[in-house]
C-alpha cells in the first residue's frame, strides 16, 4: 500500500462535493413514515475527520437528520464483547442478499439473523442490551454523545412517535424471534421502542464522522479518550461493515468504494478508511436498495481520489 | 495501520503449522466425484510469497492439488477489463448467502448470477472467455502459468473425465442460463469442458501464492513481471474476493480472518493482505460449507499473529 | 356414479374401526401448547351422519376434543357471502403447498394469504368477523353451538390460555398482515384473542359429523333446520376444503380419499361426501404434516369401502 | 347430488357459446415458441361426449391444435399403474403454487416435483415410459390414438422443432433431475426429444372430449371399448386432476368450476364430471396463469347451468 504523507483532504472534499452537487443524481426520499419524508432532497453535506483529529467538511455537515439503522453499529458495539461467547449463537454474520426487513429468510433459517445488521439481527442486539442495562435508552444514548464527542446527542420525538405508529413489520419480526426463543426479554413493545428509539436518534455529519473515528484507529477514540474496542474486536467489525453494511447493496459497495460502512435510509452514511480517517454524508434521496445516492457517489469518488486504498 | 518493518513470516508459518496439526480437525474430503475422494485426508502444505519475492513454506508446499473453484478468480480476471462495459449486465457482485451451486436464487433473480464465484457466474465468465478466444483452454492454461512463474501448470485428466461424469447440475445451470439468454455460445457441452478443464487444473501451494501474489501488488506480478490489472481493478477484485470468495461463509471468512482469497473443495484457499504478502493453504478435509477446515484455522491463526491488518 | 340404495354405515365404520385399532400406526401427539400434549393418544372415536339424520357411532365418538383448525371452516362459512364482493381481495384459494403457520409465503405474496386455512388467512377472516360482528366470540359460539344441534358447545380455558401463553408466531403473521394493510382492526390482541378463542372449542365426534351435515347436503342444516349457505356457496367452500382442507398434505389426502374436510391439530378431521353423508374422526397421533394418522386411515380404509365416490 | 333425468347438453353450450363470444375477454396467445403464438386468437371450440356416448359441439370443435400439457394426462395414464410401487418415490401429488416450469422448488424439494403436471414431474413420467417401452413415442401416439375412438392423432412437426429450438429450461430441468438421479435414461436429448413429441400432439375438441371419456366413467373408455383405469386408479387420477391441473391457478379453477381437467397452453381444456360426461374446450387466449381465458369461463357457465355438481 503507498503511503501519502499529506493528503489534501479538504481540497479532495471541496471538489466531490461540487462535482456530485453538478450530477443530475434522482432518487427518492424514504417515505415509509411520514416524518422523514419531509426532509428537503437538496440537503447534502460532508465530515471527513482523519486519524489526527483534523475535522474536514462541506456543505450541512452540521444540520442533524435522523441516523436510523447507523445506529444498529452503536448498539452492536456496545455488546460487542459478548459475541463471542453469547452473541454468535442468536446472530450470523453472514450478508443477506435480501432486503433489511425480510422476514422469510428469518423462517428458512430457524429465526437465526443473517446478520446484525438486518432489522432482526438488530432487534437480537438491542434485546442484549436491555438484558444487560437496566435504563437501556439512556445508555445508548450517553454512549453515542460520549464517542461524538460529549456531544448532547437526541432523539427526534415526531420521528419515534411516526415510526411507533408505522412499526407493525418490526412487531411481526420481534414476535417471530420470540417465537424462536430467540428474545429473551417478555415486553416486546418495550423491545419495540427501545429499537425505535435509537433508530430516531438525531447526528450531523461531524457527530457521526467523529463518533465513528475509533474504527479507523484501531478501537480507540480521540473524542472520548477511551479505547472503545479492542483492536481485533474492531478489525471484525470493520469486516462485518464491509460485508452487510448496506442492505443488499453490500457487495456493489465494497465493489466500487471499498470502504466499512453503515447507511442509514435516512440518508445517512458513515464509513473508515482504517488506519485513516472516518467519514459521514449526508443526502436523503436513496436508490432503490435504500442507500444514499449522492452518498455513495461521494465515497466512491473520494477513494478515487486517494492514492491509498484498503484493498 | 500499524507497519512493521521486518516480520518472521517463516516462523509464524511454522508455529501455525504445528499448532493446527496438533488441533483434532475433523471434516470431510469433497466425494461428489471419487477422483476428489482418494486424496489423503493428512496432506496440509501452506506458502507465504511476500512483495519482496521472499517465499515461505511448510508442509506439503510442493505437492499438486485440484484448484477447483479458485480457478475462478483467475477466468475473472481475463475477461475483468470488460467488467465495467459489459459483463455487470450479466453477473452481479452480491454476496449469495446461498450454496455455490443453488439454482433457486438465479430462477428468483431472472437468470443473473449473484457473483463470478457462485457456479452460475463462473459458467457465464467462461462462456465470455469462449467468445473472446479462439482456444479458450489453451489461453487459460497458459495464462496460469505465466503468473504461477512459468511453470507448467495442468490439467488432472483423471478429475477432468470425472467431473465430466458428474456434471448433471453444472449442465442445469448452463442450460437454465441459456433459456434466459445470458449464455452466448450455443454449445453447452464446450461451455462445461471447457469449466471443468480450469476446474481441473493442478497447482502446489507455491505456485498458487505466487499466482496470487499480483492482488498483494496492486496488480504488478514479479513472477512474470507484466501488469495483469490496473491497480483500481485489483482493488476491486480483492473487495469481491473478501465478500464472495468463500461461499456462504465469506462474511464468517471476512469476520474472523479478514483477508480476499478464494476456497476451492480440493481443499485450498489462496488469499492476499493488499500490500504485503499472497499466501496459499491446502489441506482436504472440508467443513459443512465446503472450505478447508485446516485452511481457515490457519489463515485465522496467521492473521492474529502478525502485527498488521485490512482493517 | 353407481348409487347404492342401502349401505350399512354402520358395519363399515365398526369393522374399520376394529382394522385401523389393529394397525401399530405411531405418530406423535400435538405438544406445540402443553395442554394439547395432555390428552392420552389411544383415544380414538367416528361418527358419520347421513342425509337423512341417522347417527352412526364407534370408539370415543362423545368425547369432547379440541377443534383447532376445524373452527376456521365455521368462521369462513360465517363471512362467505362476503367472499365474492370483498374477501377475495384480502384470502386466496389456492392450495399452499407450505406449513400451516408459514411467513414467507406471505411477504413473497404482498400480505395476501393463499387461503382461509392457512393461519393467516384464518386471522384474515376472524379480522372480517370482528368488524362485522360487535361481539364475535359469542356470534361464533352461537353458531356452532346451532348448526351442531343446539348443543351448548364451549371453549376449553386451559387450552385457552395456554395457546395465548404460546402465540408469539400468530401475533408476527398477525402485524405482519397488518404491516401489508390486511387487517382492519386496531387491537391485535383481541384478534388472537378471538382467534384462539374459536381453535379452543371442544366438540365430540357427534357435535362435530352433525355441524358438518349441510356442506352434504347442498347447505342446509336439518340440525338447525335452516339454510347456511346456498347451494353454489356449498359446493365452493366444499372445493376449497377439498384443495387447501389438510395443510400441506392437502394434495395427499384427495389423492387417497377423495373427500373435501378440514383437519385439526387436536387430531379431529371433519369430512363429507357431498349428498351422502358428514363425518368425523378423531385420534390425537398426528404424522408429520399435522394431520391425524388413524384419522385419515379411517377415511381411507370407508371411502374402499362404499361403492361411490366423489370423482 | 340432485339428478336430472335429461339435460338439454346441446342447448346449454349453444347457449355459454353465444354468452362467451358476446364477452370481451381479452388474453394473450402464447409466445414462447414461435409456431404457437400463429394460431388466431378468434378461434373457439366447444365438445361435450356424456357417458351414452353422444357428443354435443359448438364452434371450432373439429379444428385441430396443439395439446401441449394436456398430453401430460395421457402418458401418466400409461403408467399410473406404477404409482403405487414405484413412482411415488419420485414424484409427489401436491399442488404446486408455483408456475409449471420454476426449478427453484424442486432444488427446495431435493429433485422430487410436486406433482405429475408441474413440467418437472412430466418429464419423471416421461422417463418411466421410455423405460418400460421401447418404442415410447410410438406406443404413446397409439395409446392416444386409441382412447380418442381409433382417429388417427398427428404431431405438428412445426411446432416440435421450434419447441425443441427453445428447450433450453426444459433441459435444464432434466439435467437438474438427472443430478438428484431421478432419471434413469442417460440420454437427456432423447428424453426432451420425446417429451415435446407428446407436447406437440394435435387433437380437435371431439378428439379430446372422447379421450377424456374413460375419467368419467370409471375407467372405461367406450371408444375403445376398454378399461383404461380401474375404477379406483380413475377416481385417484381425477383427484389429481382437480387439485394439480391448472397450474398455480388450480385452486381457483376447483373454486369456480369445481371439474377435474387438464389444461395446456395452446388454449385447450379438457375436463370431466365423474358419472356424467366429459367435455373439451379450446380458445388460444390465455389468462396471466396460462390457463385458457375463454375456456375457464365456459366451464364456469356450463356448471352453473346444469343442476348437478361435483361437490
Amino acid at each position: 500500500m503507498k503511503q501519502s504523507k499529506s493528503v489534501d483532504y479538504q481540497a479532495i472534499i471541496d471538489e466531490v462535493y461540487a462535482e456530485v452537487k453538478s450530477l443530475d443524481l434522482q432518487g427518492k426520499v424514504a417515505d415509509y413514515i411520514p416524518e422523514l419524508a419531509k426532509v428537503s432532497s437538496e440537503k447534502y453535506g460532508i465530515c471527513l475527520v482523519d486519524n489526527q483529529g483534523n475535522t474536514f467538511t462541506a456543505g450541512d455537515a452540521e444540520e442533524p437528520f435522523s441516523i436510523q439503522s447507523i445506529s444498529k453499529v452503536f448498539t452492536l458495539t456496545m455488546v460487542f464483547h459478548a459475541f463471542k461467547s453469547k452473541l454468535w449463537h442468536r446472530v450470523n454474520v453472514e450478508p443477506s442478499g435480501n432486503p433489511f426487513n425480510s422476514i422469510a429468510q428469518l423462517e428458512y433459517e430457524n429465526g437465526i439473523p443473517r446478520n446484525p445488521f438486518m432489522n432482526a439481527g438488530a432487534l437480537v442486539i438491542t434485546d442484549a442490551l436491555i438484558s444487560k442495562f437496566e435504563n437501556a435508552k439512556e445508555k445508548i444514548a450517553t454512549f453515542i454523545s460520549d464517542i461524538a464527542g460529549c456531544t448532547n446527542i437526541q432523539i427526534n420525538g415526531e420521528v419515534l412517535m411516526s415510526e411507533m405508529d408505522h412499526a407493525s413489520r418490526n412487531r411481526a419480526v420481534a414476535y417471530f424471534l420470540k417465537a424462536h426463543q430467540n428474545i429473551e426479554n417478555e415486553n416486546i413493545e418495550n423491545l419495540i421502542q427501545t429499537y425505535i428509539y435509537h433508530c430516531s436518534m438525531e447526528m450531523n455529519c461531524v457527530d457521526l464522522a467523529r463518533s465513528f473515528s475509533f474504527f479507523a484507529d484501531q478501537g480507540y477514540s480521540r473524542y472520548c479518550d477511551r479505547q472503545i474496542l479492542t483492536p481485533s474486536q474492531t478489525k471484525r467489525l470493520n469486516a462485518l461493515m464491509l460485508t452487510c453494511g448496506f442492505y443488499d447493496e453490500s457487495g456493489e459497495f465494497a465493489f466500487r468504494v471499498g470502504l466499512p460502512g453503515k447507511s442509514g435510509v435516512g440518508g445517512g452514511i458513515a464509513a473508515v478508511l482504517p488506519g485513516k480517517f472516518s467519514i459521514a454524508v449526508w443526502s436523503p434521496e436513496l436508490n432503490t436498495k435504500g442507500n444514499s445516492l449522492r452518498g455513495i457517489k461521494t465515497l466512491e469518488l473520494i477513494t478515487d481520489k486517494i492514492s491509498f486504498s484498503l484493498f
